[in-house]
């Protein structure tokens, strides 16, 4: 994975210039990087709520002004409009368009939300020495949409979605802690161990990702995921959204110790 | 202090039919009690949004469909009307009211939110070796607006409220540990030592509570108090709003340890 390890700042000035309009993975590393959902006011409370109810899978870090595109608490003098590589916008709950600047699409009734990501805590396990197996093999994580229903709020209801890593037996305990500390990027797995406790009749066969398979001496370790909260949106067929395009996330200035909670 | 070792629900069955109306410490321990904060639909954007931007003053446990008053999160059954021993009506911001039963103040538009309190990390503190002076005296903890304000959110916007409690430095990193685990009742601390770094002038005298001092040996610790969401969200002087009255929480069927993030 190539790496650029300019500030965030300087990164997201090549992306608003158009000069940068891939995926961000290896981009700033140590910085936190964060999924977009955007609704109007009228959903904003709503949303809110379910972020609220459901903070494994929707750990907030911003909540923007309506109106304004500058998450001020995690980068301020960023635009959300412009300084991420891609974005979805979808119309009543169907992709209507794939763009890389927001502006013509803004409304000044939009709230933009931006959520912790899994490249936080996988910062964390990498860096408490727990191996990544699908970050070795370049492949996606495997994800599943479980059996587990997220607490509804208002229209937005629907399961939650994980995904899997597989952890050797020895290193459980030390996954487990090194990524609790990181409530604002899932926490803690929300499950360890038998795919079945989650619906999820074959580890081998993720709904969405690649297959990274469980060896010998490895347990399968389930975390909140990110794709929740726009699977759960998008379910409610809002008349309008703007969401990240998968992989082309926003690059805020906390660094990802700032996420700790302990 | 006497100690009633029931179950939640057995002294909220007590208090709902006025056999019981005082503070409620000592009632149910080990299990989380919470602040009470009534505001109606048209606020509660604001307000939730405030308490999301300030999780350390704000650590919201749970919040209500508007016009139920049954917080099915974490005392299913419960009613919030009925089952807190005080309660206190504002209107306009100004104190009209203290009643034991807001069932004749209730509307349809009303949502009620409940903040984790400074029990549980007291609990958690204790639990850890560590001694609390304003206990072992029979006191109120001391309390002070500091000049740190918190981050706003619409109409609501104010300084936070801390309270200290001296702690041997021995168990200083104790101290802090045990009660950063628990982000769902204030969590760390947001500050040790100097007290003119929150503004304070004079460390023996306190806006609220009462001064318990700190003797050598010793540091001031302050932890974000459960006094600034009210305290913020009156300052505002909404047209309409209810809270416990101080000391008199609500008592949720969550167990301390649910709060625990690691």
């Amino acid at each position: 994975m190539p790496i650029d390890a300019r500030l965030p700042k300087e990164i997201r000035a090549d992306i608003r210039a158009g000069r940068l309009n891939a995926v961000t993975a290896g981009l700033a590393p140590g910085y936190v990087q964060a999924n977009l959902a955007v609704l109007p006011k009228e959903q904003a409370y709503d949303f809110l709520l379910f972020c609220q109810r459901n903070p494994r899978p929707c750990p907030l870090i911003e909540v923007t002004e309506a109106g304004s595109p500058e998450p001020v608490g995690v980068a301020p003098g960023a635009d959300l409009r412009t300084d991420l590589p891609r974005y979805r916008i979808y119309k009543d709950g169907v992709l209507a368009d794939e763009v890389t600047d927001v502006r013509p699409f803004w409304r000044d009734d939009l709230v933009a939300f931006l959520l912790g990501c899994s490249f936080t805590f996988e910062w964390a396990l990498l860096d408490a020495g727990i191996p990544m197996r699908h970050i070795e093999l370049g492949k996606n994580v495997a994800m599943w949409k479980t059996s587990v229903q997220c607490r509804p709020a208002g229209q937005f209801h629907g399961p939650m979605v994980v995904s899997m890593r597989p952890i050797p037996t020895a290193l459980l305990s030390k996954a487990v802690t090194a990524s609790a500390r990181f409530p604002g990027a899932h926490g803690a797995p929300v499950h360890v161990g038998d795919p079945a406790a989650l619906g999820i009749a074959d580890v081998n066969k993720p709904d969405w990702g690649d297959s990274v398979g469980v060896r010998a001496g490895e347990v399968p370790v389930f975390w909140a995921c990110g794709v929740t909260p726009q699977a759960v949106a998008l379910a409610s067929k809002p008349a309008f959204m703007i969401t990240h395009s998968p992989g082309h996330m926003f690059i805020t200035d906390l660094p990802n110790h700032a996420l700790a909670a302990i």
